[in-house]
């Protein structure tokens, strides 16, 4: 270990207190001593990404949250509903330290050539989670060495949202579908997507919510946008679905009826011009849900036929299917395009301390399309 | 031809007329002349299965039903809801023969090898539709003959619930799963379910609505039984899926929140000692939804990680997909087993004009448990 690193390290760590309650609050934390195949990263950048924010929030009501403690140590409390207290009664007592992806520079390393390599090297990195620190060390399977002068910064969203967007098309091929309905798709993921579709020249069905938001997507050179909102939406979704011939569907939404009216419109353009099919048209179509915008049931009218499926989508599980070569192929596919494809834009910029203000975590905890907070633990 | 065949038989057709009205009658059709591989059939027995029931009612409100014409020549009326009608958009103006399956003698036969051998045969019929008639013309693929001296009324069923039942068992075994939950499971389905899986030692996990029904399946040996409607359900669903390891369920609800339940179970059967996972087990879990005995909503609190999914399962799909020489295998595990694994018993026969009297109607669109009705043709 360098004589010039700290003993300790700032982790935020989430803890579920058994009187119910959420408390994000930043500890010292011993800094490690990497492993041989492991590096020791000083992290710059750590995007607040919509799937840290389970680890984090436990399903806290942020609205009722308080703050305590002096500014640059402060402490967050706020009361977890009957429902999430059940869901989290595995992690009572234990803080967790939260963060799934961030980049910053080798400082350490093991004696491993591969983790030698990287020294003084600005690096992405992803996996174990504990990214919200300022210290925090990974083994170097899990980093992804950037180009030469680009800043930890560009690199701190590597991981999660591109893989997501590669992972959605890795999907359709798969599962040989031709084209992709996606929702909260102005989302920073959405315009991810929408720029890799293009590129690789697959039909993708933007849905939104807002005006605003099919102008944003309009001008980024998306060819179908249906507003979920507007009165003709399901008309425009089915004539885009009809179009693409779109049979797959990943849903950022989770609650409600948007899945199910996803399905309908499949079904009706299946099923245009072939008249009556009592069992509905044997085109299969399938939703996946990967997000959970709206936490409220899932309703399913079932008006469209017996040839479909909705499930669960989340990434690890499919990297672990696709397997080590291909994942490979997809990680050089992102260092390739981090400042085009793939680049991530935040709109907020906070320290540890800054994120556990009850302005900012009101913020992030909302969600907004458009809004994304990077920590900079080490500024 | 043989000369003492009838030139017209009877058969029972359901149209939607533009009117917004189900017509359900008698029509007067032409006998049909076989062709080469084509056998004509005098049906004795064709059941009345809760399948036949979405193309025969086409959805229709058969509470404000009303019967006209006279008794050997009913024809009910029955109004049609709003969203029924959207559905049936494509068969307006046209008659639908009815009945998925039958059996009767076999009166005449085309030219092929295969068809003059069944002749004067008792044989079991599916496939195509229009069983509810006096005489039916089906190609000989369709046919199933029954042993010699077996009446048509034991081979009457031998198509939907048997390959149902077997498809069932199959799917789990494709699918990797080591046993099953079943919905509805005190139906004739059920029943049959629960000895096929009892005889193939596959655990099954029964869910019922009604004591009467816990019992019933108890009696016939069952092992694990769940009432929906007893207070501690979720508790002893948990337990049998825990103890079975059951991570597949077959759902003939549809509606409600059944399905989702299953899936809690299934997740907390996962999750016990297991801690704390951020995003649930990674155990899939699997339920298909291949009846609408609920036909509202499907509802779905996703309180079960993000390994799951839900889909529609029809018998006609699985049976293309796993081709004709399964398909074959699966025909004769029925022939051997018609009067014990796969026996079927019925609480009412009727003439076809008495399939249309308001109290019939009523009572087998009621699709109660237990009950089963009988279209005796040539009777």
């Amino acid at each position: 270990m360098a004589a010039s690193l700290p003993a300790t390290t700032l982790q935020l760590q989430s803890l579920v207190r058994p009187d119910q309650a959420v408390q994000l609050s930043l500890a010292d934390v011993e800094v490690p001593e990497p492993g041989p195949t492991e590096v020791l990263i000083r992290i710059e950048a750590a995007p607040i990404n919509p799937s840290d924010l389970g680890l984090l929030l436990a399903g806290a009501d942020v609205s009722a949250g308080t703050v305590s403690g002096p500014a640059e140590r402060p402490v967050v409390t706020a009361p977890l509903p009957d429902a999430a207290m059940r869901a989290m009664a595995g992690r009572v007592g234990t803080p967790m330290p939260v963060g799934n992806e961030g980049a910053g520079v080798v400082v350490a390393a093991g004696s491993a050539p591969a983790a030698q390599a990287l020294l003084g090297k600005t690096v992405a990195a992803a996996g174990g989670g504990g990214m919200y620190a300022q210290y925090r060390c990974v083994d170097v399977l899990f980093c992804l060495e950037l180009p030469a002068g680009m800043p930890a910064v560009d690199g701190a969203s590597s991981f999660v949202n591109p893989m997501t967007a590669l992972g959605i098309v890795e999907t359709m091929r798969l599962e040989n579908h031709v084209a992709i309905v996606h929702t909260a798709a102005a989302s920073n993921l959405g315009q991810m997507l929408n720029r890799l579709c293009l590129s690789e020249q697959i039909p993708l069905v933007n849905v939104v919510r807002r005006p605003e938001q099919e102008e944003l997507l309009r001008s980024a050179g998306a060819t179908y946008v249906c507003n979920s909102t507007a009165p003709d939406f399901m008309a425009s979704l089915t004539a885009a679905v009809k179009e693409t011939s779109a049979t797959l569907a990943f849903d950022a939404v989770g609650g409600g009826r948007l899945a199910s009216q996803i399905l309908t419109c499949m079904e009706a353009a299946a099923n245009v011009g072939n008249g009556y099919s009592r069992y509905g048209s044997a085109v299969h179509k399938q939703v996946y849900i990967y997000g959970s915008l709206d936490r409220g049931p899932t309703e399913l009218t079932r008006n469209f036929g017996m040839a479909w499926g909705i499930g669960g989508w989340l990434l690890t599980p499919f990297l672990q299917k696709i397997g080590l070569e291909e994942i490979g192929r997809l990680r050089s596919q992102v260092a390739a395009g981090l400042t085009t494809t793939f680049a991530s834009t935040y709109t907020d910029e906070v320290s540890l301390a800054g994120a556990l203000t009850l302005d900012a975590l009101k913020a992030y905890a909302r969600q907004a399309t458009g809004q994304k907070y990077l920590i900079r633990p080490s500024v």
